[in-house]
């Protein structure tokens, strides 16, 4: 296919109806909390654009009072304009907000472990996302609520997320959105621009960017699937988002080795 | 369906071949670390039926040396004698061994919870397990492992687990086998008859055990459940069990509030 013709169509893909798409996961967000009898949300606040839709979609489904949100920073790794940032934005949307420091649970942790003498950055790193889960599932158990997790379509094929931690919720909203579509969405959302603009991070270290992590910018990785999805060829799909065969290569490969992150453990039959 | 009909048939279900039950198994563990390109596994080990059924397996699928098992007490909460048991057999057996206290990281979350004065108890114990899955995929991680779960199907069909604490990990192989087959295959495998005889807990507080919070012994609902798997109907299935209607009918209502806690995160189609 010629290279216009495929960066047009994935370009045309990347568009979507903003308002039907919020209509859509509000009423999924108010389905799915009735469904379970429960009287309400809990939502992490990291202080980026994913979660700062998410909340805003759930005040919308359940009113202010009915969400929680819960900023979980880690003392030297966390900035605390990203703490300030989830406060502000909870305070214009009038629903509730708590700060849980984690770090004396990360140092209870690692204290207790006994050390394998190998390269532990990112095995260490994973505790801090199951924390939060931990206490985010604590305040929904305690206020009969589900959890509401940010993460979004982009991470979910890449599989960048922690497996048993962020990934971990009841609902996961933007799930069926690329970064992309979240980026659009929360401009439609009136989410501050600082917010948006805001260079993703999973927060895992000081300094950690997503992007630097996946090799790409968001964008490019957006163009990648959606090529996937609109069924083009590698080539076609690395020419029209602008990147090389082989990164195109590697997030397809990505994707086949991270589908256990999204599934249930493995049971045999007998 | 006459009484006696129907208990017969479920007895002979609860039956199992032992030797062709252990080699499916062991064949499932190692087919799998082997297909995630992981170098063994880590196994959670709280001195019960289960997991000590779990470690040995492995020991068969994967040798001694690739199986590493944990205990994780909490002061004054776990019994002594159960990490005693766990070290025992890990030594008879010669699987690695080591113990993680998980006192000051329970301590560390709940000192920086904001209180709603409302009862916690259930919540506050769930955490516990959610930090021993933090703990288990730490040392997964490190050491390119998987973890290998001690759930059950008695435990998996009544919920009785903690979503994202016990029930999360990446195999769980005695999810077939109803906690009545648990206790066979472990006399098949020599588990000591003092932890196959062991009053079961989940360990969540002081005195717990399974069958005073689900009010019924394993060996009533495993007779509910297979009469279902078989199609029986409840009526029949109570009277063979000797339980009453009332309590078959919770079982059934049980399961189908739980199905929850074995599903992915749920997400919106747009």
């Amino acid at each position: 296919m010629a290279r216009k013709d495929a960066a047009k169509l994935i370009k045309r893909s990347l568009g979507i109806n903003l308002p039907a798409v919020e209509r859509r996961l509000v009423a999924f967000i108010k389905r799915k909390v009735k469904e379970a009898g429960s009287e309400g949300v809990v939502v992490g606040l990291s202080g980026g654009v994913d979660s700062s839709v998410v909340v805003a979609l759930c005040k919308k489904a359940l009113g202010k009072i009915n969400v929680l949100g819960i900023s979980m920073p880690e003392g030297g790794v966390t900035n605390p304009r990203d703490v300030a940032d989830a406060r502000d934005l909870s305070n214009r949307l009038g629903t509730r907000f708590r700060v849980v420091d984690i770090t004396p649970v990360v140092l209870g942790i690692r204290q207790n472990l006994f050390d394998f003498s190998v390269r532990a950055r990112v095995p260490a790193a994973n505790i801090k996302p199951r924390v939060r889960m931990t206490i985010l599932y604590y305040y929904a158990n305690l206020l009969n609520r589900l959890v509401v997790g940010s993460g979004n379509r982009s991470e979910l094929r890449s599989g960048y997320f922690t497996k048993h931690g962020d990934g971990a919720v009841d609902l996961m909203p933007l799930g069926c959105l690329y970064k992309t579509h979240v980026r659009q969405l929360a401009a439609h959302l009136n989410v501050p621009k600082r917010i948006i603009e805001k260079v993703p991070s999973a927060g895992l270290w000081r300094g950690q960017t997503d992007e630097m992590e996946l090799g790409l910018a968001y964008e490019k990785l957006d163009m990648i699937y959606v090529g996937l999805d609109l069924g083009l060829d590698p080539d076609s799909i690395a020419n029209a988002a602008g990147v090389k065969i082989e990164d195109a290569n590697r997030f397809i490969e990505r994707e086949r080795r991270m589908t256990h992150k999204l599934s249930m453990p493995e049971i045999p039959k007998i």
